[in-house]
């Protein structure tokens, strides 16, 4: 059974290194698991990627119109395509990272984000998103400021943080938010234990 | 009085050579007038359009996203700022390109091709379309096959002519159009003296 799983999180909340081992677990396990990312996992998005760290002021709908871009390059070659060969797909960040940062964060209009999101996306939903949560000022103390987002101020993060956990609370099935200050093993384990049983249906 | 003037057409049609001239006829005119073109006329506009000149395999629905993020970063940082201070804007291709490319060329749905429109160009429309109209065999003989839509078939040029045809019949008033094959001097006159009208307002 195919299964979509994406993670999210703000800065420094250790997704990425939990989506990473969450590859590692299912491929040990024989299950044929495609980890990508975003924005990126596609030469488009690997430009894209590159233009928004590079660029100093990128009006808020070109950057919303641009990650929904590298997103429906992303659907279009690789997440479709192992999806539909049965494959587990995990994605460190998907569309609610635009709802989170675009739409909570810097204030874009809820109904167009969530428009274009759809389109980027086309209408494709996680089976599960794993949040993982983290207190701001800790998860930006985590890893040095490098890049645009992480410039921004500890208020607009807050503002990203209460909108994953609003989005989580709205749909408590599809999200599994876990306390990023936990040990990374038992933070593994704990996600481990919630994909498992879909794990078991792939192999 | 600020003008949005737009250059549309087919490949080899001129319009870029005729952009160019009445800007340069403008600005002889002691007239503040700004030529810009897309995909381009940003940072963000230029690694755009060499990125879709390079890559072969582009999502159409990622193409449009991303034509219109360059757009709309070209809107928010040049053609609105100059249209606020009282500019003559001249565009070589704006949102009527991507009705005509990736609506009737492609056959991309046209409401979403039209709703994606509206937010790239931030619901600017222009004063004056100028579309150069060129019989697709003549037009495509005129320059070499260099980028990926001049490689696509002659049908799909019919169809972008097509669109063309379409989009002025169904807007006369805002649309002028012009057989590129007429002489040079004369397609730059016949324009002149529909703009000076405008630029007279604008001195």
């Amino acid at each position: 059974m195919s299964t979509f799983i994406t993670f999210e999180g703000g800065e420094g909340s250790g997704k990425s290194t939990q989506a990473r081992a969450l590859h590692r677990h299912l491929a040990g396990e024989g299950v044929d698991a495609v980890l990508t990312h975003e924005p990126g996992g596609t030469p488009l998005g690997t430009q894209v990627r590159r233009w928004l760290k590079r660029e100093g002021a990128v009006d808020p709908l070109a950057e919303l119109l641009l990650f929904n871009a590298s997103r429906a390059q992303l659907v279009a070659n690789v997440i479709r395509p192992a999806l539909e060969r049965g494959s587990i797909v995990i994605c460190d960040r998907f569309y609610h990272s635009t709802v989170a940062y675009q739409g909570y964060g810097r204030g874009l209009d809820m109904e167009l984000v969530s428009a274009i999101n759809d389109l980027g996306s086309q209408w494709l939903v996680p089976d599960l998103v794993i949040l993982l949560d983290i207190d701001v000022e800790r998860g930006l103390g985590r890893k040095r400021l490098k890049d645009r987002f992480e410039h921004e101020a500890h208020a607009f993060h807050r503002k990203v943080r209460q909108g994953y956990l609003e989005m989580a609370e709205a749909d408590p099935q599809r999200w599994l938010v876990i306390d990023a200050t936990l040990p990374r093993k038992r933070i593994e384990r704990a996600i481990w234990q919630r994909v498992r049983g879909l794990a078991a249906g792939v192999r």
